[in-house]
Order: structure tokens, then C-alpha cells, then sequence
């Protein structure tokens, strides 16, 4: 067979050519832009061409600090298939973490939405590596700024060729992207994806038993693009030729739920909190959501109860998948085999429930001290996970040998198996509660929790407890309407219905909010050292 | 990212871990015979045991000789699991060709079924390098047969170990399986597939946009499983955990429709032969398709006429697709993108009668001497592909460069490619009609023809002419019903309507059938022979 690479190249090249009609819809903070991909594609030239008159050579790491939005998807190809890395910055880390990011990335230039440009001036002393800053704003002069030098993203694709051609040599196994993910202790930890990882998990994508991406599709991906490619889905949605809606900055449920409904979106892709955001304004506002196949969920395990509301409340299908930064990464898609689609109603909840099967090209296995866990749905163990588009190590970091071993990744997620094969996440390793040498699994507990009619966020964390070393504690945010009226009696007989007595948790603590990471996950550390001492207080 | 290897081992392991339960339905000269993946991970297994028993070593070939059953789907990932070549032989090669392929692809064992065995008994004398023939029968007892030495199929598996493990080392450049195609002139030429390149071809086939083969269908693969991989579908739909329903020996049209009918086929894929056979059988007896989501048609371009009975009198959803020996096969598969959907159904039809777009993964041109066509779906020039399932060389053959230059393949093909990036076929090289410095498709006067109610099959061929050099003569094929009614006259005249009079082929002769390939494609050397005087005659 020939040895042609698999890269990016070909996919901006599939859009330009076959697809140029085919729309990218991008809001702004001033508009919605509406581009075809015959205009992505010669704007992302005209940046590659600009980006080399800059001094940007193969191998170099360009950063973004930016919403999703066109400009950002034509810095997604614009700066692989020159043979540089995009860098896809997270703005919301702290000050600290952000320039160490940039410098350890060694970061050549920074593209920067005009929003974002204050959190860049905070660390732009702290800046090693970088030799320009393009800020990407839809005004026609560039806004004020202490960033120097500064360019106007519209400027340079001005002054670009738009005819740009990437004859760069490009291997499959060469770098394209790069993403820092959040560690529990210390600097956050750099994953590099390749051509090769990020063409074969857009197949993933396209394949009709993981999201069957189409280009009958419109895509709305709200999961942000500076997080793990957003989830693969506009690399794969360019290639495929899918219409591509990005919502842009600040956005709202109800304007998420606008854009759905005026773009006739079929295909949406997020966390759990801001499918938490749209039911409850799904709740408040009417709505034609009928254009959507599946809403996408992912980051973290989706509660039972937010899967029944969009599907028997609204008539949304939802689909549940699993993956990392580490993963690029899509790892696994819940869908029920054909076999199942009989079964009662609740059972196939269960199933969908679950985190899912392993899609096809990765390998995983669930194993704990005493090797391979049962496919029997209850034993714990650590999920490991092999294959092309899963990382082999962190990026110059020593935290590798950590997670990377054996050759395959230690995710850190805890995890049963079942007979068909689905895996469900219990825990992750850190947030599971050692009690008396028992597992007990923080998120069946809270999703538990969350099932009940009253409360709208709960989540679990182990303390520190003076005879079985850890216990649960759940942290509840109750919905409004319930405030007054469901006390924590009421929610201990929810739990002691579905639990044995032992996991139930030793005291339920209402609280106003949930803290979150930058990218909507709990922050569970935050409340173990909130309630570190409760327990032996109490005692 | 990780180099794990993409190779056919994953695919196997992923179908006996996760659709365990799920059906092979193989129908073989005694019965039907209904085996799990487990069932038939296990048989592979113990075959690949008893394969190394008999001196199998990785790299070797090994062919088969056998139709669309379960054994030889067991073949298809015994052999190149355990690093072993799986040869496909066409045993309705002549004598000649058959030996030559065997000695050429150096077979060391030769699996081949009970019907087939007085076809390799003519060629055994021939062969140098095989040690084994292995009997793929349904009785207890070995047929009396002078091949030796001669093992039943059956013992082997029986004796093998069902728990074999795929230890061997296995690159995905590595050789996993090999095909023969017949060549215009001289020896059939080899064409090798590696691992990397069949699952590539594997995950293409689940794209929604190319097939969407899933979990979900139930795959009737009627193209034959030697010829180029089945098209990739015993591959592809192990992995997914397809039903696959292989109709076995010597099936008629009633067969087919029986099985789709009685194991409610969703998706099944052959030659156009096979499809106007199933269309007759349609209009003699009723039966139930309403379980077909799609039939899916290669190898020869497609009458517009079958689409629309298919698709408007039966209610079948009919995909065109094409590909070739070299390229594993698919290429492109002809849907309609969504901006089309609202087009006059004529129009549709014309779209979905070209061959389509060139599937995600892989690139084309079409070229003449003026360099690339304009994309004006009329030009027409040589079609080239390339990438990673497309061969890059003939095994062992000289006459690799003819048809690989310049990085790409010259298929052979002459197309036209239109504004959407529809490729269409107007005719092979060789089959082109050069009539005076203008060129004739023989394709398009062979479509309208056959779309043509009293037409049940056409040819038209290349004759030499005095002055013009060539002029196409059509040959017809008239259906039963018509023979006595219908004349040239009437065909002319219907021609006339479609084209320019320079293309009008300068006679139509009546035949009792088109003479065929071993694989159904029409065989128009034969013709050519037989009417080379006929134009010099006449004048």
C-alpha cells in the first residue's frame, strides 16, 4: 500500500474542494458571521502565509486564547498544516499556570481574542518565548493594548495569500496540536497530538456506532475549543463537510438553545453542567429543539436524571461518551447494541448511563490489585487505555512515568466492566472514598442524589475519619423551589433506599454552589478541604 | 500519541469480547449453519494453531479457494493474525492463470472448499510450493480426492487450540492479505493489502457518509469473498459486530431474496449482474425487503434503470459505489450531500448514478493531456488515486510502472469529475471509443441502452473503421419478452434522442448473452474479436 501520511492537510483540502458551499456559522461579540468553507480555506492560507512572514518554521507552537469561533477553527488548520503545533490555550487558568503553560510550550506567537487580551497583559512579563501577539477582533483598528508587538488577525489575512500552498513535508507522527490538562497537584501537564492520532480519531467520530458525524450534520459544539480539540469535532466536521455553528464567547442556555433553534443545529456537544444549564432553561422558555439527532455529553459522567429529562421530558436523544485530554478524546460512546433496543425503558437507561463500549481502534481494560476486574458491572479497578490517538507520555515532563506505563494509560479513573462490555466510571482515583478498606464511588452517590426531584447539583468527598479513616460527605445544592421545604432527612431516605447502609454518607451539607474547574468539572478538592475537619469536629 | 499498530488482530478480539452473542448466518451446500463471534473467534484461533502445526510461518501465503461462508471468513483472520498472507484465488480463473497465481503468490497451504477441490485436482501437477491442501466440507469423512496431503477443515479446527493467542509481532505495513486481478493481456497481476491498509479501508466503511456499516445491520456480502476482500465488509463488519448472512455456493437470484426476506438483511453489496438478476426474481415473486436500508452496487457502473426500479418500484435504497482490486476497493461511494436532498428526482438520479465522491482518506485527479479536467462534468481524462489503501506496486510484476507513477494510481478508468466533485465513469482505457480524434463513451451509449424497457443488457465496443479509425458497435441483449417485437430501428431511435449523431454507434447487433468475466464484468475483448470485420465488411 502507498505510504501516504495521514494529516490535516488533506482534510482543509476535502473542505475547500468538495464542500465550499457548506456553511461555518460564528458568533462573535459584535455578530454572527457566516462563512462558506471555500472562505475558511483561503483565510487559514492567508494565516499560514502571514504566520511565515512572522518567522513561524515547522515544529514552532503558536498558542490560542480564544472562544469558539471561526477565527480560532482557521488557526485549527492554519498553523498543523504549515508543520507548526497549535497550542490550545486555556485562558481561565490561574496567572501562575497560564505563563508557565506558554513557556513550556515555548510558545512563538499568541492569537488572542480582543476579550481575552487583559488576562495576556497580566502575564506578559512573565512571557520567554513569544515573538507577537495577533488579536482577533472584528473592529477594523487594532484595540489598545500593552501587547507588543500586536497585529489585527483581519490585517494579516488581508496581507496573506489567500492561494497558500502546504507543501511542507509533514509526517503522520510529526505534532499538530497540543493541550495542557489540569493536575491534582503542581503545573498542568502537556498531551501533543499527532496528524496521525488526530485523522484517525476523526474517523472515530464518523463512524455511525460513535457520533456517525455526517455532512448532513450541523454541529454546535459548545465543548470549548481551547479543551482537547473540542473534543476532536471541528477537525472531523471539516473533513466531513458538516455545517459548523460555534457559539462564540459568554454564552447562555438561551442563547444556546437560540442558536439551536434558528441553525437547526442536529448534533451538540458539551459537559454536563451546561446540559444542566439548557434543561432549565428548556424549563423556563419554549423552544423548537426538534432539528436535534443526539446532544453530546462528556467531561464528566452525565447524571441518570439529566439523560431522562432530555429524552422523555423534551425528546432529545442523548448520548453519553468518555474521555481525556490524554485521549484526544473520544474513548468510549454509550449506545445500546441492537439487541437491547427491546429491553424496558429503564433498563436501557442504565445502559446509556454508562460511559459505553470502547470505540473501535482502542483497546481498554479495567484492572485492580488482583489483575483484570469480572465483567460483572460491580468489581473496581483502575481504566487503562490503549491505542492511536491516546498519549505515550506527557510533554517534557517528568509526571509521564506516572501515568504512562506498561504501554498503556493509567487514566486515574476508577471503573466497573459489564458482560456486554460497557464500562461505567465510579470514581475517579483520587475522589474515591477508602472506607475501611471498601470502595465506595462518590459519583453513584451523587448522581443518586441528583436524581431526586429536589436537588440540582450534589457532590460526594471523602473525609478524613477517626476510625474508618475516610467517609462520605455530600455537598447538596438544592433547587430554589425546594429550599425551604426538603430537609437532609429527606434525602437520606432517597439514598437508603438504593444504597447499603454503609455507603450512606455520614452527613449531608447544604451548600449555594458547587465549585468548578475552568472547564465546569467539580472541584471536590476544594470542598475535602472545606470539610476536612467536619467529621472529627462532630466526633 | 502511542504507535500501536493498526492491524486485523484488534478487529477480531473487539468482536469476540463485545458482540460475542452476535450472528455469522452462513449457508454453505448442506445448510445453514448459525455461529456466534465467539464461535467463530475460536474456530479462527484453532485454525491458526493448526496452520503453525503444519509449518505456517509469519509471511507465508496462504490461499483460499472458496466461496461466502463461515469457514472462510475464519480464514480471513486466522491467516493474517497469526502474520501469515491470506491469498484470495478467483477459482474461475482458467487453468493457466490459476496455477500461475498459485506458484506466484509461492502458496504454502491451500484451503479450499469440497465443490472446488476437481478445479485445484486439474492444476496440482503445476504447483510448486504448496504443502497442504485443507478441505472446507460440512461431512464427517474427507471426499476421495487425489490432492495430498489432504486434511479436513473440520479436524483441523477440531484438533487446534480455540484459546491460540496473536502473539507475533505484527507491523501494520506489514502484508495481511493478497488478490489477483485479471489484466487485459498476459498474467493476472498481484495486489497485496497490509494491515494498516484494511483496517483504514475498515473504518472508512463505517463513515455515515460511505456505507455507515454498524452494529445495527445485518450484512448480506454477496460480492464474492475472493474477489478484493469481499470489499472489505467481512473485515469491517467483524469489527463493528455486524450480523453478517454469507449466502455460500453456486446462489441464485430466489436464494438472495430468500435470505434477505427470512434474516431481514439491512445492507448487502454485489455487481450489477447480481442486481438485475435479483430484479427479475423481484418482478416474478413477492417477497419482503423492507428490512434493506441500502443495496449497495460496485464493480461495473450501475444502469440508471436498475437504480430507479430499485429504488421507485421496490422501494430499495440503492448506494453506487466503485473501487478496484488495487484501491481494496472502495473509492467513492455516490450520495447526495444535503444542500441536494430538494433537487427534481431526476436530478437526483443523475447524481446517484455517477460513481460519487471520493471517500474521506483518500485523493483523486482526473487527468488528460492537458493536465487536470475542468470540473465541469464533461471533460473526461484518466482517474488517479492515492492513499493509504491504495496499492503502490503489482507484486512481484513489471508491470507495476505502468500503472504507478508519480505517487499515484493510473486506474484505467476514464472519468469526468463535476462542480460537486462527483466522480463519474465513462469508460476503461481500453474500452474507449476513439472515433476520428474524438472520444465515445461506451458507458453512456451502454446505460441508455439498457435504460431501455425491451434492453436486458448491452455492450458496445470499439471496431475498427476505414476512415474514422474506431466507431462503436453496440451488441443487445433483448429481453425474453421483447425479442420478437423489437428492432434496431427502435433502439436508434432511442439513442438518437440522447446524443450527438457522431456518437451513434454505426450498427446494434442482436446476441443470446454478453460473454463475462469470472467476477460478472462484462468481457468486451471477446466482442471486440468477434466483430473486429464487421465495420470493414460492411464497407
Amino acid at each position: 500500500m502507498m505510504d501516504t501520511p495521514l494529516t490535516l492537510v488533506q482534510k482543509i483540502e476535502r473542505a475547500e474542494k468538495f464542500f465550499s458551499k457548506k456553511q461555518v456559522v460564528s458568533r462573535t461579540s459584535s455578530k454572527i458571521h457566516r462563512l462558506t468553507y471555500k472562505d475558511v480555506g483561503e483565510r487559514a492560507r492567508a494565516l499560514s502565509s502571514s504566520l511565515e512572514k512572522l518567522g513561524v518554521k515547522k515544529g514552532d507552537c503558536i498558542a490560542t486564547l480564544a472562544w469558539n469561533h471561526h477565527r480560532h477553527l482557521e488557526a485549527y488548520f492554519a498553523v498543523p498544516c504549515m508543520g507548526a503545533v497549535l497550542h490550545m490555550a486555556n485562558f481561565r487558568l490561574s496567572e501562575e499556570h497560564l505563563s508557565y503553560i506558554l513557556n513550556h510550550a515555548e510558545d512563538q506567537v499568541i492569537l488572542v481574542d480582543e476579550d481575552i487580551v487583559p488576562i495576556v497583559e497580566k502575564v506578559q512579563d512573565q512571557l520567554k518565548t513569544v515573538k507577537a501577539f495577533v488579536i482577533m477582533t472584528d473592529k477594523d483598528s487594532l484595540p489598545s493594548t500593552t501587547l507588543s508587538p500586536a497585529y489585527s488577525y483581519e490585517d494579516l489575512i488581508a496581507d496573506g495569500d489567500p492561494t497558500f500552498e502546504y507543501t511542507v513535508d509533514i509526517d503522520e507522527n510529526d505534532p499538530a496540536a497540543m493541550c495542557y490538562t489540569s493536575a491534582t497537584t503542581g503545573k498542568p501537564k502537556g498531551v501533543v497530538y499527532s496528524h496521525r492520532g488526530l485523522v484517525l480519531h476523526s474517523m472515530a467520530l464518523g463512524l455511525s456506532d460513535t457520533l456517525g458525524l455526517s455532512e448532513s450534520d450541523v454541529l454546535m459544539p459548545v465543548v470549548p475549543m481551547f479543551h482537547v480539540n473540542a473534543w476532536g469535532l471541528p477537525f472531523a466536521s471539516t473533513w466531513f463537510g458538516t455545517t459548523q455553528v460555534l457559539p462564540g464567547p459568554m454564552f447562555t442556555p438561551k442563547l444556546l438553545a437560540e442558536l439551536i433553534e434558528s441553525e437547526q443545529v442536529t448534533l451538540t456537544a458539551g459537559v454536563p453542567t451546561v446540559w444542566l444549564g439548557l434543561l432549565n432553561e428548556l424549563e423556563i422558555n419554549d423552544y423548537d429543539m426538534s432539528s436535534l439527532r443526539a446532544v453530546v455529553c462528556g467531561g464528566s459522567a452525565a447524571p441518570r436524571g439529566i439523560i431522562r429529562a432530555f429524552e422523555s421530558k423534551h425528546g432529545i436523544p442523548f448520548l453519553h461518551a468518555y474521555g481525556l485530554t490524554e485521549t484526544t478524546p473520544v474513548v468510549t460512546a454509550a449506545r445500546l447494541k441492537s439487541y437491547q433496543q427491546d429491553l424496558p425503558e429503564e433498563e436501557k437507561l442504565d445502559i446509556r448511563s454508562k460511559q459505553g463500549l470502547i470505540v473501535p481502534g482502542l483497546e481498554a481494560k479495567v484492572v485492580n490489585d488482583r489483575g483484570e476486574v469480572k465483567r460483572d458491572g460491580k468489581e473496581m479497578g483502575e481504566l487503562l487505555v490503549r491505542g492511536p490517538w491516546i498519549a505515550n507520555e506527557y510533554y517534557k515532563d517528568d509526571r509521564s512515568e506516572e501515568a504512562f506505563r506498561d504501554g498503556w494509560l493509567h487514566t486515574g479513573d476508577i471503573a466497573t466492566i459489564d458482560e456486554e462490555g460497557n464500562i461505567k466510571l465510579v470514581d475517579r482515583t483520587k475522589d474515591l472514598i477508602k472506607s475501611g478498606g471498601e470502595w465506595i464511588s462518590s459519583v453513584d452517590l451523587e448522581n443518586t442524589l441528583m436524581a431526586h426531584e429536589s436537588v440540582f447539583e450534589a457532590a460526594v468527598v471523602a473525609v478524613p475519619h477517626p476510625k474508618w479513616i475516610e467517609r462520605p460527605i455530600a455537598c447538596v445544592v438544592l433547587k430554589d423551589q425546594y429550599k425551604e421545604s426538603v430537609t437532609k432527612e429527606v434525602l437520606f431516605e432517597h439514598l437508603k433506599a438504593q444504597f447499603a447502609k454503609w455507603w450512606i454518607p455520614d452527613d449531608i451539607v447544604f451548600i449555594e454552589q458547587i465549585p468548578k474547574t475552568s472547564v465546569g468539572k467539580f472541584l471536590k478538592r476544594t470542598l475535602r478541604e472545606q470539610l476536612k475537619d467536619h467529621l472529627v469536629e462532630k466526633a
